[in-house]
């Protein structure tokens, strides 16, 4: 880990640069890849997940009873963790409901804003060593919230029970396919996998890239992906063996993750440095967390207003502020995925269970992007109601903007009907 | 106009298919455009625009002289109608501003939403004969409202004084530069023009591919665009005179617009027809219109409900409602960018100066995108704070999933936490 002692002229954009792998030739693969499911549908799921998987699949999809008995097979402190943490999520997202609008802009002029669930959403649960169930609760949960008709899981075999019991809370449809051909079995449908409205979830780079892919054609995705990390701001008030804890919490994930602590305090920084030490040779992820901390820094800077200048520059996924009274802090956070406010507010308990999602953007998207919410899952409708009041008053507005844009049947549109009303009036 | 009588069998995907261009070639101009702004900067810009639209640039940008003197240029009571417009787009867009929310998921466990505005949003403003004085006002207004810092328009040249007293209202830095150079410019940012964090407006097939393009490549965009279109629901209420007028402000705007009207009265068939040809002949764009009309459809149904249930699989960008007590069926529409009830609401007034959004998700979108609303130019980001009471109630949940995904790291920052708690005790 650098240690970086502020000054006004640090390019920290340059300092601070995510590491990014560079994967030559990603694109045109993952570009194979989708015009092979498009063209092939069902046969190159099976065909790709014979090559990559090394799994021959029968039936895509997974059977209902698997669905059902999945409980059976996850220990009930586990099965007691994902329903507390499920309860959580939906109920911060139920809290994200948000009445419809309804104006009167003019007299006679009434303007809606309505909301409608997506209908048919696709989510993607990466495969690996680790099940990861948190993804599961934190986009199928939402989802449900929100209305949506029908969840369709895809994730790579072998299914983890956890993966499965955690798909039966959120009554997901699943298909046992991964990488960039489930991304494109989504987009667009093959014979077992129906087409969703929007794609979710994380994934490898063939995943992410096979996203970035069928937006550029057109189908919503969630967030574009990128290396991960933590910000933690921490005064001298903070305690470095809870700091060096978050830090390594975050430094586990992957080698291309980062972290970054920026203090007010020298002695915060030495010591949280010295904790890293120690608690890294416990981990059983050690080797990765390691690797991150070379990509990671600490900054010590004057101020708290300094120290969240510079984050605002760096626009980080998380962002523990482990200062005193951290709420008054909030209102200068421009650019976050999520904030930790205080001491006993670790990161992972919005990796898990807060309530808040921990989809959110990576990667300094975090200036331009929100993270999943409610409002990922629904879309808006506007209305407008004008009545013959309102087409008197609002009229020779629309007519001289469309006659200005030289629309003159945008502007007839209106004039026939003031036309009639001139006529009722006789 | 193809008549079609409804029945079970028709298959309205193919039917309704949106016409679309093909441009072959257009993905690998685009992208050497977007390559040679990315290394060259201004210097493209100027190469660009002087190849394209025939005018050698000395400043990319428009000084402030000629903004400020813009409304000296505008006639009267355009500049009226600009002004009535703002206000109503103003008022329905302030109406969408939403509470930050607040949830106790559990004892000392709070979780927040909140939201910021986008700092500095892109605006595109196409060239061409007319002025699209509306389109800076639609996605100006709101910006203003969201409360985003700056505003960058790009428009090419000759820029017409009433886009520039637009520009002048929102209070925009305006750029003479149009295409996908400058789509790639606000992208990317030039020495005169600065990276914007989102961009918004519509424009040709260079401007939509450009777009699409930076999309993938993580810069947010507000929809992607495709041909525009229009379908009205009529019963034996609807005036025929107002939906031929309706149905051909649609199909003025370009040859690859479309129309649909679906009718529960083969009278009301027949009478809009008619009047369509009358009408028709008294169009300057007559042309267009003639043209976009044989890409459309009169398809006479048996109810309101299956024309609705026609009306969801198409996902018409405007649909008008043209039948009794029309705010009834509202509940039954799922996809639509915009609805527009009863006899007296001419999709031109939602285009210019109800109040609503006219950048609305075309061909098809509206399955599952949104137009644009104030949320557009926002962003939000979550909060959570735990107390000592709140880890030790939500602690247990965290540890267990976060080993069954075998991140312990992930563990150990609730565990250092609970160990503090149990040391107090003592």
């Amino acid at each position: 880990m650098r240690i970086i002692i502020d000054a006004q002229n640090i390019d920290y954009l340059e300092i601070l640069k995510r590491p990014c792998e560079l994967n030559i030739g990603l694109r045109e693969q993952v570009s194979a890849i989708i015009s092979k499911v498009k063209a092939d549908g069902d046969k190159a799921l099976k065909e790709f997940t014979s090559k990559f998987d090394r799994v021959e699949l029968d039936t895509i999809e997974v059977d209902l009873k698997a669905l059902n008995d999945s409980k059976k097979h996850v220990e009930t402190e586990l099965g007691l963790a994902i329903e507390v943490a499920s309860k959580n999520i939906e109920q911060f997202h139920a809290a994200q409901r948000i009445q419809e609008i309804e104006v009167n802009t003019m007299p006679g002029v009434t303007c809606k804003l309505l909301y409608r669930p997506l209908n048919r959403v696709g989510l993607y649960i990466p495969g690996g060593t680790a099940p990861l169930i948190s993804t599961a609760l934190m986009l199928g949960v939402p989802a449900r919230v929100a209305g949506c008709n029908e969840l369709i899981v895809c994730t790579p075999p072998p299914i983890n029970p956890a993966i499965l019991y955690a798909c039966s809370l959120i009554n997901a449809r699943v298909f046992c396919v991964g990488g960039a051909q489930a991304i494109a079995a989504m987009a667009f449908g093959t014979e077992s996998i129906p087409r969703v409205d929007k794609i979710f979830g994380p994934g490898n780079s063939f995943v992410t890239e096979a996203k970035m892919q069928v937006a550029a054609m057109g189908v919503p995705i969630d967030i574009p992906a990128g290396p991960s990390e933590l910000l933690v701001v921490a005064d001298e008030s903070a305690n470095p063996t809870f700091i060096a804890a978050d830090l390594l919490s975050q430094a586990e994930h992957g080698t291309d993750s980062q972290v970054v602590l920026i203090s007010t305090s020298q002695t915060i920084i030495d010591n949280t440095l010295n904790e890293l030490k120690s608690q890294l040779t416990k981990l059983p992820r050690k080797e990765i967390a390691q690797e991150s901390l070379k990509n990671s820094a600490a900054i010590k800077v004057d101020s708290i207003k300094r120290a969240l200048e510079i984050s605002n520059g760096y626009a980080p996924e998380h962002l523990i502020l482990a200062v005193n009274d951290a709420s008054r802090h909030v209102d200068q956070v421009m650019n976050a995925g999520s904030i930790f406010l205080g001491s006993y507010t670790p990161e992972s308990v919005g990796d898990y269970a807060s309530g808040t999602n921990h989809t959110l953007p990576t990667s300094g998207f975090a200036r331009n992007w929100s993270g999943v919410s409610l409002n990922s899952f629904t879309k808006t409708i506007t209305v407008q109601e004008v009545d013959k009041k309102g087409i008197a008053s609002i009229g020779q507005t629309v007519i001289a903007l469309a006659e200005a844009e030289q629309l003159n049947a945008h502007a007839n549109a209106v004039k026939v009907r003031l036309n009639q009303l001139k006529k009722n009036q006789k």
